[in-house]
């Protein structure tokens, strides 16, 4: 009997790795930092908001984790060259990427300005692209056999119905890229996945938990499609990140893992 | 019983609309422009090419269809918004979009330029945005009934092993556009729907029909993945194109159609 | 240039081939006989009802098609055995095999006896793998180019929350059916495809258009998932059985097509 | 902060939990066992062999788990509620059930005798439908908010070109059968996935990494379609079966889990 088979919670040891979240201030990025510190992973937490990387800093620690934190967007190849030599001159490696960072701006396209679209497609697929491009590089140089996580959700699959044109748009281009970088790199070992939830709650979504008429009626039509029938948590989503992140998925790459109370399968 | 049931080929009834057709000098291009001026349509090719407009005219012309030509590509809203007046101005309606232009630059993402990548994520996705920023606007405030038609590719929903990062990407981008229109204007009865070929013969793709060693190499491992043992032509696009532009397709949107002798079955 | 670049309406030439379709008495099997009765295709019109048969029949011969009937339902291989020799008796040849058969029976797996459930699968996987090895075996042995058709619906793909588990479960199985026939048959030259409408009117959903409180509710929340914003009808679907059973699609093997009103997209 | 973020290991806590595990001598429900048992989950193995349960019940004890046996197949739904009678006498309780057993036997549908396919659909589909059936009306009655794991296969979504047509019709059919329980019982809060593996070593597959010249050509033909360049272990499937069997994958449901290499990405 192998190891692994003795001891399955040595698939998701993470101890002493070393992490890059970007958007790590956001609800998925956070509880991924969380996450990760807590398991012992060193973290390089990225962000466009000095205060919100502080208040995750904290709380990372009060798990007792151990992480740096950077004030960079990577919307330029050096800002992402930047946030991984920044990683490397800390703490020497890297073994995971985690792309959390992203940007939304609704609209229908007959209404929305060329550059509301655009912002939403360098944010959430350009970002991407940079981020793996820079960390990617690194690790085929190095024989590292990385770990990288992409922010997706059920829109690169599903079409909406009320101005999402340009996000839909974005996470297709970045499912797509999950699968194109995994058959790519797989030579490599390393495993490419996007994680993949419907409407989760954050601080963007918080007015569809308040007591406003249109909050509530928005939540109500979301969860008329979701079988669970609740709206999802960051604590949902911290169980496949991890597992994406760690040992136990060496042999799961170039997938969309959704993570959306049955939304999809609706 | 309707007149419908009586008389199927009136579903395919095209005769006297007007269709835009951009990137109609490339091998899809072509067919649908071929198809479509058979059949009556009144057409307005785009491409970036004047001597290759004129060729295609001239088949178009001869096989007794009616045509303009202009040529432009995309690469602004300003570009798309011309392409439509200039229709409108010629034909006085707008009935058909065909976006078959687009482009592709080979490399894996670690040894690629950014201005490359980004090329052709703005060839493949934007382009198709400006022009259906452009026209769909023309068919909402018109209450046209518009048909809509991309050009994808198995691309967007299979990576590749050869360094597709940049095409995978956007056709995977390009896809979820497809499925966001859909959803978005079906409520105005415009249909929106891609077509996604595998490998098939173009200038693009001459060279894996040639004597070269490479090619013939690179042949043998694409029909390895097509039960129907061969490549296709730019003809196998011809009946689902016209499907997908006439009233046929009047119930059928957010689709990808894949024409691939079967790869994404395999 | 080539002739079928000259004449794009000789893709859908089906004159003089000869057709089986089971279940013809249904809303699809009905619309497909019509469909290829007035495009001159000879139909032999299988189906559990002789006073339907008789009807259809008149039908096709009002459109001015030929047809042949027989009353059975492929429950058996023998019967499947006995539906292809009558075809080749009366007509002497079978170039399209439309499964239009089936059978639904709603209820949840809690409370449904195992032999409902069985009958569901039976009428549509088993009578589909019955009639595809009946025919299918005549095509291999006779190196006839067959196109078969199936008929699936989008509860392949999607499950549904009132009752359905056992008609999903059955569509479920014939799209994979389709797929790996269209993998095995590739090399000779047969195709198979699937096509997967959402609710269309037919005798069965004929209460969702009445007065009905509850068939109305039912239309509603149906037509809520449906982006082109009305229920689909036998009309719908002919293009797409046209397309699948001509030589149009004869570079397209292995896909579900759905004509579902942008329901999967959304 | 929740508890949750601040412990992320409880997410996979399933200690003094109850699980049913069919197929349990297969190599699939032997990891899953062995996984479950190390964690502390109380065990219910069920298999057609007496002597491979032995095997594997003495190998969960070597691990400190607890397990009972039970030889005996969910060939009628008699069978599957006798096991769930046996699991609720010996534990009191069912909290999860891991449905393993499955059979194959390759052959084009050509070849293949109807008594041979409908064994295949009859262990993989309807053996599956008989102990979801039972298990699931106890947890509804008994508000558990079970979860249940099926063994699907890359096969449900991809045909295969060696004589497959049973199993692939009949992992087709299983992955329908998960999203429509899971839509269905999502109201109830049961959570039902697949996990979805290529080929991996077993009992059946050992022949493929043995000296035999035909064992080693299918394995070259396997692996040139797995980007992650080898084929997989059970241990691989372990961290994706845990995750789907404990509080992680709460918000998770419907979605069949490819773990396959890259397979369904490239």
């Amino acid at each position: 009997m192998t190891s692994t088979l003795r001891d399955p919670m040595s698939l998701f040891n993470v101890k002493d790795k070393v992490a890059i979240i970007t958007g790590a201030s956001g609800a998925f990025g956070r509880a991924t930092a969380l996450t990760l510190g807590a398991m012992g992973t060193k973290l390089v937490l990225v962000s466009g908001s000095s205060d919100e990387l502080q208040s995750v800093l904290a709380e990372v620690e009060d798990v007792g984790g151990e992480a740096v934190i950077m004030k960079r967007r990577p919307d330029s190849l050096e800002d992402a060259e930047a946030i991984r030599e920044f990683a490397l001159e800390t703490y020497g490696r890297i073994d995971q990427l985690c792309i959390a960072s992203g940007y939304n701006k609704a609209g229908f396209i007959q209404d929305m300005d060329y550059e509301d679209w655009q912002a939403v497609m360098d944010a959430n697929v350009r970002g991407a692209w940079f981020m793996a491009k820079a960390v990617g590089s690194y690790w085929i140089k190095n024989k590292v056999k990385g770990k990288m996580l992409m922010m997706s959700s059920v829109r690169g699959r599903h079409g909406n119905i009320s101005g999402y044109t340009a996000y839909c748009t974005s996470k297709g281009g970045s499912d797509a890229l999950t699968r194109v970088l995994a058959t790519e790199w797989g030579q490599y070992g390393i495993t490419v996945n996007s994680i993949a939830p419907t409407v989760f709650r954050s601080k963007l979504t918080a007015w569809m938990w308040s007591d406003d008429p249109v909050g509530r009626a928005t939540k109500e039509r979301s969860l008329s499609r979701i079988p669970l029938k609740r709206l999802g948590e960051a604590e949902d989503l911290m169980g496949m990140a991890l597992y994406l992140l760690s040992p136990a998925s060496n042999f799961c790459t170039g997938q969309i893992m959704y993570v959306d109370g049955g939304f999809t399968a609706g």
